[in-house]
Order: structure tokens, then C-alpha cells, then sequence
């Protein structure tokens, strides 16, 4: 049994012995076979001394429990890291930010505790997965969707305190914007209720979220300030149908205006999911459009020699013959898919009217990529919709998994995201700069890119870099990430969300008067758990003692 | 000159001194004729010995001198009270929550940094007022809408950080959900940037709520924690057209169904105002509707006995007397105007869909209220609509005033305005509880009441009571209203604001867990304010030394 660092053995046991007494024998886990299991599957740091690791786990059925887990921890100092599902792979799994935490690992308290068709909501525990939630939502048959990230085996409440996203209504899409309350079990114990969930017999706990005096919820999000035990979401009635349509157009410089159209037809509640850009000529996609194995690109040539040399020519600087080239084959420089939710009728005009806006842009194109009505009478005919229809799946992982196209299958992946401005100078600016980096470094995937998500006003590209068994490879990739995190800050980019490994990095960007915002958070940090014991290091928020100078 | 208590005059005048090196003694305000004028206009107290004054009050241009004032009264434990621009009439005007608070004035403050048309958003300071973001607006034709309360002439930042409402997309109606990010000056004199704003360079702070690690941004909403220097907010792009269409029904218990389908369109992004509900047969409609102008009631026969007979009837329980009246006269039970906003050809798809799915009401009828383009070419036909056209204004301070309909004009008056769930079940119950309480005290206005707003997922109730010069009259006001506070806290429905006389007793009800959540917010608030001269007292959060046994 190893011990967190600074923790004597004999303190530990005691700990221990302490949480069994809560959760049964059963419940803590404490041999290497079992606390490796919360390892990151998809650490950049496998197998190397770095490599974060539980020194044993505890998993609660109840809040009574998870309080009185925390209060041992509390009186032992024994520091805890409390994860939800635990699949957040690519942003770090399972493993705690600080090795030698001990895992409060909440996927037993899986209970739906109320779904509201009248009002759209539901109130579920950290265990919940949104294949939980969608099974109690279709037994029921109950006329709702759930807005899904990629893969929905995690956890609403863990997915939403990351702030990750979906693919449906812009409000619902940003996880964290669209839930309705919290229950949270604070470093010292005690239960706490956000919002109307402090009212006592308030029946608003999901319908209004801010409550009376200053709202707290953010403080939970990407964090460490307390154990978020409920968490209630708003939930999208389910659409009479959903159509997607085209636009395409011809020259490299059209994607400015192209942008601001697209943002405009968002911000102007026109379009309702979110859009997927794509450069044929480029032969590129969104890895968002990618992941959910969508067709963005036009079959191109292969191996066109031509083609290859109006690319670098373009990257250069001169679009010029890569439009013509283009013009000749009738292949679009971009193109953007754009989302459509609501009766059959309204999504019909307004994807007239969308065309109507986008038709400013010379020689642009249109074309349907297909209307479904709901409930889905039989398998739609693209499986990767299905986040788009908010139905979640696993669909994404093979991905990566060794297939005729992909002979070298990756062991995982780790992502790098930046948010960006929503104009097409900032993508090319980005690109431009990324791509110089990528040059430098000799990291082939990173050419060209677009944004993975349009999200509510901002854009965020997706990298992925490949994790592997070989130390040398892992290193060389973490000293991208390291360096692109840099380059990324040094132009006002930073990662909208990063695993355990990056944390410190990303953090110390926000750096505005001397670090005043982390200098704050660590205030509240200090007040809230003075013992430092919740999740130390998660997000850049170190407790005191383990502070070390900016 | 009065000092705040507790505080020696010579310390007073030692700080007013230094506050004069800091803007100039022209900007700082000590004599009685000018602190006055910072009295809550509306005061329920007015004229008595609980009625709220400032000590003095100073107002500085820049953040710098923020800064400045902030150290200085942190050092010499001089209360500040941080307003905008004041105008919260009916939720506590200008007047500090504590007596004897030096008002920091930010009205002077009135800077708009930025308008960003493709990205549709604006980051002002305080004392920019709706009027003035407008105007900016207009001035340089921008595409762009404002999301207005009521009167118009507060500040952008003020109502949002008391988490006020408009009238445009649901996203943005809610004013604290509506911004994008802040700039603070806390207690210690320290410069704060939340979101994207805490990353050098960053172009995504009015682009990206969030940016990383806890989200901090609602503790400066409704509480004492900060005071805001600048904000960001997201503006609605211009639209083409504004739809409203009307919703009538036959029967008492189709407001079930009635409420269940308006909110269904509108979580379902089909409809995208603010609902206006009224019932002809009962004689009354929303105070939203009301404040506008909006003739949402048919004209009825005035003073015919039978119909105040039947709607008696009606109100002890069977309404059948009256819908049959309702029936012979063709008047409506209920009725709601549905608000769209997009292109001509959308908004008309919109409102045959919402007209099909409530056909499923039996014997609901339907009238066009009209359409409008934008820009408007000629004044609305009806002025009463400016907030819906993103038009700030100050029309609805006629309501009160003398005229032929209105010989006893009002003074002041001061808002109950409690959240209850978004069902017809909550408005029935809501109104026999106040009702019962109303009949109790002989408050005749309290009459059968829908909710003024619709908000994103909740209603809220509007009760309008009257203050005057009458001590007297006022006592039993204020009596009446603590009873409201406590009947509603009882069933579970609590203010979604209120004015700083009643702001203990709403923080208050928010109990769950032995008061969890108000103790969690003082703990925060002696962490970043010990000294406690932040707007003591502000949303019932009071800083040590002035707090009472709960």
C-alpha cells in the first residue's frame, strides 16, 4: 500500500480503516491491482516516473458517506480527488492531479433523481452516464433529448464541471451553461445547495439557476473547491425533425465573410447546432466533423501531383491556381455544414433564409445533406449523427482503432484546444502560427486546420497528439504540447480545458495583474479548505502548503 | 457631515480628505443637500428613522481611482456602497443597504470601450446606461440590438449584476446570463480580469464566458464581494422581422395545457420573446404586459354585475358560470402573445407551427397582433413595444403618473417579485395563497395576478405596492410585504430579487442545511473583505462585525 506524500503510514491505515467503517471493506481499494485501474489510460507520461497514480480509492454509495469521507480526510489531511466517471480520456481519466491522492471515486451514486418532460429537466447524481440518462429517458418514452459529448459513457455532472461540449441548441451545447443547480459537499463536511436548492421546498431547483444573493456554482466547475454530490440539467424537447445543409465556396479569402455569416446566423437564432467547416480543396475537416466520421470532404484525387504543389503554393500565400484548380474540378475551397432543429416547416425556411444571407458571397453553393424526423423510425443512415440527434455513443473510439485506413492504430490521444476568436483571421492567424510551430518541431498532423466547435461566440480548434508505449515519442509530444500551450498564450489562445499534466502551464497564463485571478482563487481555496485535502493541484489551484513560487 | 457609525469623525474626515486628493474635492460629497439626493426615491421608509442615507458620497473617472478609494477606506475601515448609475427604483434606488456608507458613485464612469458588430458584443462600464449604448449604437448604424429592462435609463452593468431581465432571445433577457466577462476592483484594492480576460492578449473576452479553472464571475452578482469596473455583454443581432401572435382560450383548466405548450415552444426555440399572458374574463393582465402598455385585455363591460358575480364564482372555485359568459361575449378565459424574431419567412413558419401544435387546446382560437421590419421606418403604432425592439425607453414611468385614468398617482413603489415553476399548477396555487394573504391585510390590488415574466425555464410574479408619504400607509405596505416574503418562503417561492429593506429576510428563507449556503457566502466574504467595507449588508450578506445571530 503506498501512502500520499507527507502522510505517515501508520495515518494513512488509520484513514483507512476510517473509510471502510463509511463504505464497507468492499468499497476501498487500496492494492496496486485495483488502484492502477484509475490511472490515465491515455497518460502522456506511461509507465514514467511522472505518471500520476492513486494511492487508493473509495468509492460512496451516498452523500451521508461522501461527507463523512471527507471528514476523515479531513482530520488525517489525507488528500482526496474525487472524480465522477472517470472518462475524460484525453483530459486525464480517472488519475488524480496529485499522485498519491486517494481516489473519491463517485460512480456508485449513479441514481436519476427527477426528469421533468413538462419543464425539460433532470436532477442526477455524478454516476449518472448519459447512456443512463437516455435509457430511463426512452423507457419512459418521454419527448426529450440530451445534449452529448463525443463519448457518452461519462458523467453529466463530470462532463459539465469540465466544461465539455455538445452538438445541439447553442445554450444547451456549453454543459456547464445549461445545468440548473447543485448540491456540494464542502472540505469541511457540510452540504451545501446552490441556487433555489438552498429554498426548502422550492420545486425551482432546475428552473432558475442563480437563487438569491451571489451565485456560487461556478466555483465548482474545472476546480477543486468542493465535491459536487446533484447536479441538475436542462434537457431539449425533442424536434419534429432536424436538417443540414451546405454552403460552398470557391476562393480562399471568402472564408471571412463566410465566418461572419455563420456567426451571424447563430447569433440570430437562424441556425441551432452546431456548424462544421471543412476544405476540400485543402482536404481537410473539422477533427469535430471527424470524430463523428462526417463526410465534410469531397472525394479528392489522390496522389494529384498538381494538387499538392497548388497547396504549398497556396500555404505560401497565393490561393490563386489551388481556386482555379478548384474552379476546373468543381471542388469548394470551404465549406460549412450548417444544423437545423424544429418543426419540418420552420427548419424549411430557415434554411431558405440562411441561403438567402450566404448568398452575398459570390459564387457560393448550396446543397442538402438530408432532413430526419424524430423519433427515428429506423437506424438513421449516418451512425456518427447520432450526438447531433442526442443520442449518445462510443462510435468516435474506433477512430483511432487499427482499420484498413489506419494501419497504425493509436493507444490514445491527448487533446490540445485552444479558443480562439470567431473570425476567420484569427483561424488563419492561428494556423499560421501553429503551423510554423508544427514545422519546427516536425509534427506532420498539424497542418492546416479548422475549428472543431463553433461554440455560443468564440471558436475552439482540437489537436490531437498520439499517446504511446514509448517514453521517447510521449516526451517529444509533451514538449510540443508544453511549447504550442506557450505559442498559443504568447498570441492570447488558451486551452479551454487541459488534463492534470498542462494544468500548471495553462493556468499561469491567465496571468492579468501579477496572477490576480489565481491569487484570488487561492484565496477562496484557502478559506474553503484550509487543510488543502480536495483534489490538490486540479486546474492550476494548489492548497498552501503545496504552493510553489510563480 | 454625518459619519458612518462606528467610525470617528476625525477618521471620516482623515479619509474624506484623502478621497479628494484621489478625484478632487469637486467629486466628493458630504453636504446633506447632496448625500440626499443618493436617498432611495422610493424608499418604504421614507421620512422615518430606518430610512437609508449615505455618510457621503465620491465619484472617480477611472479605474485607478476605484483603486484608490477602496485602499482608503479599506484602511481606515471606511463602509463604501459601489452603485452605477442608481436607478433601480423599486429595488432599492441609490441608497446604501447600511446607513452611513460613503456611496461609491460610478455614474461618472460612463465609458464604452468597445461595440463589435460581427461578434455582437459591447464592453462598457458602469455608467454607460442603456440610453447611451443605444445611442452609440445608432450613431454608427451597427446592426445590433440591446436587450432593455424596463426603464431604460440604468446601467448595463448595475442590472446585471442585480441579475435584472428584458424582453429579446432568452439567452439574453437574463442580463447576468447575457454578459461576458468583468473587471473587478476588490476589497484590497486589487485589479481583477475574470474569463478570457485574465490572458494577456486575449482577443475572447466578451467571446468566451468561462475561461479557465473555477468560474468567479457570479459571486460579484447580487452580493459584496467586488466592485465592477467593466463588463462585457452579447448583443442579438438586428433582426428582419418581429411577429407577435395571440393565443386565445375558452376554459379556467386550459392553462395547463396553456402553459405547458408556450413553454414547450419556446425551450423547443420555436418561439424567441417574452410571453405576454392575460385573462379578459378575469379583467387583469401581466404587469410585464402592463409596464408596455400592451392592450392585452379585450374591453369588457364595465361594471356589469353578473360578470363580477361569476368571476367570484370563479375564484371560490367553479368557473363554469363565467366561460359560458365568456362564451355569449366571445371573450377569452386566457390568453398569451407569443413574440418571434428572424426573417419574414421564419417567424411566419414559427407561428403556423405554434399555432399547430396549441390547436391541440380544444376550442383555442388565434389573432395576429402584427409584424414589424428592422430598422423601423416610422415610429412603432405602438410605443409600448420598445423594449421588445431592443429600444431603451422611459414610457412606463407614465403608468403611475396623474391622468384621466389615473387620479390618485402613486409615489414610488416597490416590487414583490417571487419565482415560481413554469406551470399553471404554480400560478393557481401561487394566487390562492396570496390571495388568502391579501384578503387577510385588505390589500384590494392583490387580485388574481399572472406571472409578469416567462423567464428561460421559470415565471416570476410581479406585485406592485405602493409607497407614499404617508408613514402610516407605508408601515402597513411593509408589514404586508414581510407577510408575502414569509407565506411565499413557506410554499417554496422566494424573490428573485429584492430592495435592500427586505433583503435579510429573503436571505434568510435560502436555509437548507442550517443556512449551508449564507454561511459559505460569509466565509467567502471575510476572506476577501475582512476589514467588511464592501456594501455591508448588500443581499443580507454582512461582513463580521456587523453580523447578527441567525
Amino acid at each position: 500500500m503506498r501512502t500520499p506524500p507527507g502522510i505517515s503510514p501508520a495515518t494513512f491505515a488509520a484513514a483507512v480503516s476510517q473509510f471502510e467503517k463509511v463504505v464497507g471493506p468492499q468499497w476501498v481499494f487500496t492494492r496496486d491491482e485495483d488502484t492502477r485501474l484509475y490511472n490515465d489510460a491515455y497518460s502522456p507520461f506511461l509507465g514514467e516516473p511522472e505518471e500520476r497514480w492513486a494511492s487508493a480509492a473509495v468509492a460512496p454509495a451516498t452523500v451521508e458517506e461522501v461527507q463523512e469521507i471527507v471528514r476523515i480526510a479531513n482530520r488525517h489531511s489525507v488528500p482526496i480527488y474525487a472524480i465522477s466517471t472517470g472518462r475524460n480520456l484525453g483530459y486525464g481519466g480517472a488519475a488524480p492531479a496529485w499522485s498519491g491522492c486517494v481516489v473519491l471515486d463517485l460512480k456508485r451514486m449513479n441514481r436519476i433523481l427527477e426528469v421533468n418532460e413538462e419543464n425539460a429537466y433532470a436532477l442526477v447524481e455524478p454516476g449518472v452516464s448519459y447512456f443512463d440518462l437516455y435509457r430511463y429517458i426512452q423507457e419512459r418514452k418521454l419527448k426529450l433529448w440530451i445534449d452529448c459529448p463525443d463519448p457518452g459513457w461519462g458523467s453529466l455532472v463530470g462532463n459539465a464541471l469540465d466544461r465539455g461540449s455538445g452538438y445541439t441548441f447553442p445554450y444547451l451545447r456549453n454543459h456547464f451553461d445549461a445545468h440548473c443547480g447543485m448540491e456540494v459537499v464542502l472540505a469541511n463536511g457540510e452540504l451545501l445547495r446552490t441556487g433555489m436548492g438552498a429554498l426548502p421546498n422550492s420545486r425551482t431547483w432546475q428552473q432558475y439557476k442563480t437563487g438569491f444573493g451571489p451565485w456560487i456554482d461556478g466555483l465548482f466547475s474545472q476546480s477543486n473547491m468542493g465535491v459536487v454530490t446533484k447536479m441538475g440539467f436542462w434537457l431539449m424537447p425533442q424536434p419534429e425533425a432536424y436538417f443540414c445543409g451546405r454552403v460552398l465556396v470557391r476562393r480562399r479569402d471568402d472564408l471571412h465573410e463566410l465566418v461572419r455569416l455563420i456567426t451571424l446566423l447563430e447569433n440570430s437564432n437562424i441556425s441551432s447546432g452546431c456548424p462544421d467547416s471543412s476544405s476540400p480543396l485543402l482536404g481537410i475537416g473539422s477533427i469535430g466533423a471527424q470524430a463523428r466520421f462526417l463526410a465534410v470532404d469531397e472525394p479528392l484525387p489522390a496522389d494529384d501531383p498538381e494538387l499538392a504543389a497548388l497547396r504549398d503554393k497556396a500555404e505560401a500565400g497565393d490561393p490563386s491556381g489551388l481556386e482555379a484548380y478548384g474552379r476546373r474540378k468543381n471542388l469548394a475551397y470551404w465549406t460549412f455544414d450548417i444544423k437545423f432543429y424544429g418543426p419540418a416547416k420552420v427548419v424549411a425556411a430557415q434554411w431558405e433564409s440562411a441561403k438567402e444571407i450566404l448568398s452575398a458571397i459570390p459564387e457560393a453553393w448550396f446543397e442538402d445533406q438530408g432532413e430526419y424526423r424524430f423519433p427515428l423510425t429506423e437506424e438513421p443512415r449516418d451512425h456518427a449523427r447520432y450526438p447531433e440527434f442526442g443520442i449518445p455513443s462510443l462510435n468516435n473510439f474506433s477512430l483511432g482503432a487499427r482499420s484498413s485506413t489506419n494501419p497504425t492504430p493509436s493507444h490514445g490521444h491527448m487533446w490540445l484546444a485552444p479558443i480562439i476568436p470567431r473570425t476567420a483571421e484569427a483561424i488563419f492567424e492561428a494556423n499560421r502560427v501553429f503551423g510554423e510551430a508544427a514545422r519546427q518541431f516536425g509534427i506532420p498532423q498539424l497542418r492546416f486546420n479548422l475549428p472543431a466547435w463553433y461554440w455560443q461566440r468564440s471558436a475552439i480548434f482540437i489537436f490531437g497528439f498520439p499517446v504511446s508505449e514509448n517514453p521517447a515519442e510521449n516526451r517529444h509530444h509533451r514538449e510540443v504540447f508544453f511549447h504550442l500551450i506557450d505559442v498559443a498564450g504568447k498570441h492570447g489562445w488558451a486551452e479551454y480545458r487541459t488534463g492534470p499534466v498542462f494544468q500548471d502551464a495553462v493556468a499561469r497564463q491567465f496571468s492579468f495583474n501579477n496572477h490576480s485571478l489565481m491569487r484570488f482563487q487561492e484565496t477562496l481555496k484557502d478559506a474553503l479548505d484550509p487543510n488543502g485535502i480536495l483534489s490538490p493541484g486540479r486546474y492550476g489551484i494548489w492548497p498552501k502548503h503545496l504552493r510553489k513560487p510563480r
